[in-house]
């Protein structure tokens, strides 16, 4: 019963730009540390995997030239690409389906690619209780314990009892706020963080009950990866797969769900304000990443420069007398936000997708 | 009687960083129109002095290359080159003395390199009136009606009576802010904007008068200039004349001093704020110069963009909900500052020199 991880890199988002972009999303990017977000994540679960052998990435067609060149320890075939995106059911069952191929006893560890994590024991720790509970047949998830009133989020409903696994009640997608705050104080509700612990058949059987037509597209890729033909069925049934969330589609139905709550740091690093508050500060609350800075009288900004000829070019970036800014260097652009205002990026680049200014995007 | 421009250009400021540097100063950046300023200011008198062959321009040695490219249009020998900065009575005597070689009663227009001027057509009528009043054999200047209580310019008090043409009571230097409100209501007192139009020998006169170490050495250069031996002579002399301004050493003392009072929408051009102030806005008031640019809730910005290779890397500035910024970018460096502290540039170049970083001064 070898442990396996499937990780989640699929996704292009418009929140880092313009760090993020098409061929670039904020997986890929130093978000947190010297490293992509995705390295951290692999090296946050490599020991309890055995080692990166056993790492699949489901990836995009868009971004997987990109993935491998940030992670080049992958053997080809570690790199599952989506032919199209159809949100994470069908990509986390053809995963699945892959490692069970092998060993359907096999326990999988889905992990979304992009958030951060700042406690890594206590991260390992529930981990390790999720994978005794999967062993024992239990889907599982790890829920965080909320620390404000989030109404971006999922939270999760824990059953009354005691002990590090719990049994689960139900979901709640997306609260309003009055609902979100009630569930903070309850103290019996967690977040949904997308991280899915199981055997490969538990995940099977339940796809085969609540999506059975992802179930039999499996079966026919199944059939295609024996005559060696996985590819072209994979670029032929993709594209009619439902596309559904593995939570919507499966997770919230399942009987038997069980859940580890967890105080470990987490983040889903939703914004560059977001960034700014992981990152290492100096004295007067600047987080300078890669940048070669002269401020004077300058506050609370988050510096960036991610030019790649910066230091041969020896680029200076000097800030007078400005507080609370995002300020983001690339090659090709520059980026200049309020912090609180960080969120509305998206509106740069829906202005530069109506221009149809594709080096931007 | 031929008329004449000696343009000062040997001056190198901090104002303007990153844009202007050491070798690049104000007047040869194009920070009101896409003309550097100093071809704007030979464009506004070109034709008060037959075209360009009557154009002199004052420079240092560390601008000068920098110089030629921006005005090709000039022979070697339009171009004279301070061994050393020594202020401008200096410069002006040597300047006036190179025209009085040929030709004693020209009259000189003496003017800065790096200001503004909106109204171009009553500039050139009180530049008319100026040129008439210093053929008749008095030292004149073109004085500016002052629009708000500066404490930064030297003022110039107006003799009691009528007509384009005034006699100058007395000259002070950087008022009191009580002072120089009581200046702007007065109606009687003007800026002193550095204009200064004479006959070649009526400033020679008043040099020998008032400066007689500077006449003395002028002298020299111009018996050295007959031996064809003109540079030498200038490099050794010039160290020790005296480094005291034009208008300190000899307008000040000057009797029969005239001035043109002129309403002209001048401006000196002191800093980031006022560029903004003379550049030209879109409907929110941003002042966009050669900066490709998506802006979504901006107001008030100035966004500058010099970097060499802009146009075919087709570099983006994106700004999102900021207001009243500078925002500079250069090929070797990016500044952010408010406008109201535009001034504190300064800041900057002070610490790049206290860390010694040439490359950036």
């Amino acid at each position: 019963m070898a442990t396996h991880a499937l990780i989640l890199a699929g996704g292009a988002g418009t929140r880092f730009w313009p760090a993020s972009r098409a061929r670039r999303p904020k997986q890929l990017l130093p978000l947190t540390s010297a490293q992509p977000l995705l390295l951290e994540t692999i090296d946050r679960i490599r020991d309890r995997v055995g080692g990166g052998a056993n790492v699949l990435i489901a990836s995009g067609a868009t971004v997987v030239k990109a993935t491998r060149e940030a992670v080049p320890e992958l053997r080809e075939d570690q790199i599952l690409i989506e032919p199209v995106a159809r949100n994470t059911a069908p990509c986390i069952g053809w995963g699945v389906a892959t490692i069970a191929r092998r060993d359907p006893e096999a326990v999988v560890i889905v992990l979304p690619s992009d958030h951060y994590i700042a406690d890594r024991e206590r991260f390992q720790g529930a981990l390790d209780v999720a994978i005794e509970s999967a062993r024992e047949g239990h889907i599982t998830t790890i829920g965080i314990q909320p620390t404000r009133a989030e109404t971006g989020y999922g939270y999760i409903e824990l059953a009354p009892g005691e002990g590090p696994v719990r049994d689960v009640v139900r979901f709640v997608e997306k609260p309003s706020h009055e609902i979100a705050k009630a569930y903070v104080a309850s103290g019996k509700h967690l977040w949904n963080a997308g991280m899915f612990i199981f055997r490969a058949k538990d995940m099977l059987a339940a796809i085969r009950e609540h999506l059975p037509a992802l179930a039999d597209g499996l079966d026919e890729i199944d059939r295609a990866a024996q005559r060696g033909d996985e590819l072209a069925e994979v670029a032929q049934r993709f594209p009619s797969f439902p596309a559904v969330s593995i939570d919507v589609g499966v997770i919230e139905k399942v009987r038997g769900l069980r859940v580890v709550p967890a105080n470990i740091g987490w983040s889903d690093v939703g914004s560059w304000e977001a960034a700014w508050q992981l990152a290492e500060h100096d004295a007067n609350g600047n987080a300078i990443q890669g940048a070669d800075t002269t401020l004077v009288e300058s506050q609370g900004n988050i510096v960036v420069d991610l030019r790649s000829d910066r230091a041969s070019q020896g680029r200076l970036i000097a800030l007078v007398g400005v507080s609370d800014l995002v300020i983001v260097e690339t090659d090709d652009a520059l980026l200049v936000v309020p912090r609180e205002r960080a969120q509305d990026v998206k509106y740069v680049v829906e202005e530069l997708r109506s221009k149809r200014r594709e080096r931007h995007l």
